[in-house]
């Protein structure tokens, strides 16, 4: 290659930032046990069946909430649990007060109506902050809604990101690449709190890169492997990779490698920020449940939520 | 002026759609009468004081209500009532099993907590369709949320205009520009579930011509009267203006004239579709409220709400 790296791009270490967080929030729930006699965050996590992957990210969970204090509740349920009784476990859930937040790792078993099992949740319970009323009031916000009690984990890590890493976002054009309950719309709505200008697109988008060509904020999720190309990119965007997707890869062991939605090595080329694929968004979003847990311990005792850092 | 008026633009005709919408509504009152055994869709409009503007919106709701055959009970209290007092004559409406929808009109008096008002409507008798539970069960849409029981009145007539006139939103760049809970909001929430590709601007937002621009479909709802110009605007945008402004006029007797957000006669040259002020979104506001108050009493009796007209 004859071409020089002349572009100046920071990479946002989101492994380093998100063991901040932790300790922050270890910080916090020691202060919170000597002004509240002793009281523990206690986080469930129900896991139905033996998926590996899902018994994977549910050990990963369970061993960061137990590294910053956190009292982390195992309920391990057989994969030909019944409707019924999978409910009953969360109704058990809700009725413990040392259970302060409650996440279902999902996917479900296919016999399982999976929404209807997010929505037996109690509202002051929902570690993922998923609910219909807590969704409302994220995008009510300044006005007529209550604070939402929980901001959905991966959503809240990319702004957190940004915000850590002193990017502003008032003002900016914003596109978010997906539109994803979990991922894409909770991104947007708190990209509009922080007065961006946000775009949202999904599959029936037309002109994608044209779109993408506009970003100063581009957050992508959609779950194609580098599927954004640097050549579409406005010179010094700054971009959040939220995608994980498998790419083969002789060279590995396992046969394949990370990558993120976005072509990383092109986009180098481009951007003043990124967020690398993996190190980047992943490790934000368990901190971020982490940081849910203890804000549903602090609503429990009458303590408003600790805020992401320009106070959404 | 020598400019001939080349351009073809279809005005939309907000007045006569919405009284097609209270004709099938009223078809559908009687039907429900005729099946369920009598019922009467009941719909409770409570009004604080005695503003002129507020008293003429409820009487024209009350009017509307009345002709299409939906039973109107008048709460009009005084402008000295407590919050407390006020709160109690919701919890009545809450529990009255005549009235299906409830609505406060605002604003209310300065010492009453508006907020905490509009939330102490139960939520299946919101006939505004804005509390929280309602608004994210909008957003949530496809997937993991239960349908919402009302749409905001004004969104709804917004893009049930664009149906009936057959303006297809599906990949088109959508525009909204103003991000209240109770217009812009609602109304990206909308358009994005009709698949469109949706941009918010706001008092943040830099570039707005530019941004309007791209517009394939334009809502606008900023009340700034005549603030977007013909210049900004691409050939063939279809525009739905839901600004209501004064502007004055010493033609007129009562010295200015009612005007939108947009300014209709440089729109009319380059849009191929636009809703007048008035005329426009104006009268589909009351059609929809009366549309969220028939679904709210065929939610009473376990039916499903009448959608808009692509399922939306
Ligand atoms: N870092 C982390 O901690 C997390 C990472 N992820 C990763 O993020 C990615 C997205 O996850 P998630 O939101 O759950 O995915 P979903 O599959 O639920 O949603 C994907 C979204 O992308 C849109 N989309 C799909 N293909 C295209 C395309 N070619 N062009 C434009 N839009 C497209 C879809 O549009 P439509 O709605 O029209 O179908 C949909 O809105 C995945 O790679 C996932 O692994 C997810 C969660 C956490
Ligand atoms: N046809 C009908 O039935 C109805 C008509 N209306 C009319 O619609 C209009 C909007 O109403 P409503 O939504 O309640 O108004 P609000 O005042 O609640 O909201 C106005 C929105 O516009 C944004 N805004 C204000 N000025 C600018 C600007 N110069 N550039 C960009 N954005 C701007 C604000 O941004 P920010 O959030 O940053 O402050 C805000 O989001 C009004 O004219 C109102 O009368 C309203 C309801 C019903």
């Amino acid at each position: 290659m004859t071409t020089e790296a002349t572009n100046k791009c920071t990479i946002i270490d989101g492994k380093k930032t998100a063991a901040t967080i932790r300790q922050e929030l270890k910080e916090e729930i020691e202060s919170l046990a000597q002004s509240h006699n002793g009281i523990v965050p206690g986080l469930a996590v129900v896991l139905v069946g033996n998926r590996v992957d899902s018994a994977t990210y549910v050990r990963m969970k369970k061993k960061a909430a137990v590294e910053i204090g956190i009292h982390s509740i195992d309920v391990t349920l057989p994969i030909t649990i019944s409707q019924q009784d999978l409910k009953a476990e969360i109704e058990k859930l809700n009725q413990d007060p040392k259970v302060h937040g409650i996440l279902v790792q999902l996917p479900l078993p296919e016999h399982i109506k999976e929404s209807e099992i997010l929505m037996a949740i109690d509202y002051t319970k929902d570690a993922d902050g998923f609910s219909a009323r807590n969704i409302g009031n994220m995008w009510l916000g300044r006005g007529t809604g209550d604070p939402p009690l929980a901001i959905p984990c991966t959503p809240a890590g990319c702004i957190d990101l940004l915000q850590r890493y002193e990017i502003d976002i008032t003002g900016k054009e914003c596109v978010v690449l997906g539109r994803s309950n979990i991922v894409g719309m909770p991104v947007a709505a708190l990209l509009q709190s922080c007065n961006g200008t946000v775009t949202v697109c999904h599959s029936r988008t037309k002109n994608i890169p044209e779109i993408i060509g506009r970003a100063d904020i581009l957050i992508a999720a959609i779950g194609k492997p580098e599927y954004v190309r640097g050549e579409w990119l406005k010179p010094g965007v700054v971009i959040v990779d939220v995608g994980i997707n498998d790419k083969p890869d002789a060279t590995k062991k396992r046969g394949y490698r990370l990558v993120g939605d976005v072509h990383y090595d092109e986009a180098l080329q481009k951007a003043s920020a990124i967020t690398p694929v993996p190190g980047g968004v992943g490790p934000m979003t368990i901190a971020m449940l982490m940081k849910n847990t203890v804000n549903l311990c602090r609503h429990s005792l009458g303590l408003p939520r600790l805020t992401l850092r320009n106070k959404i």
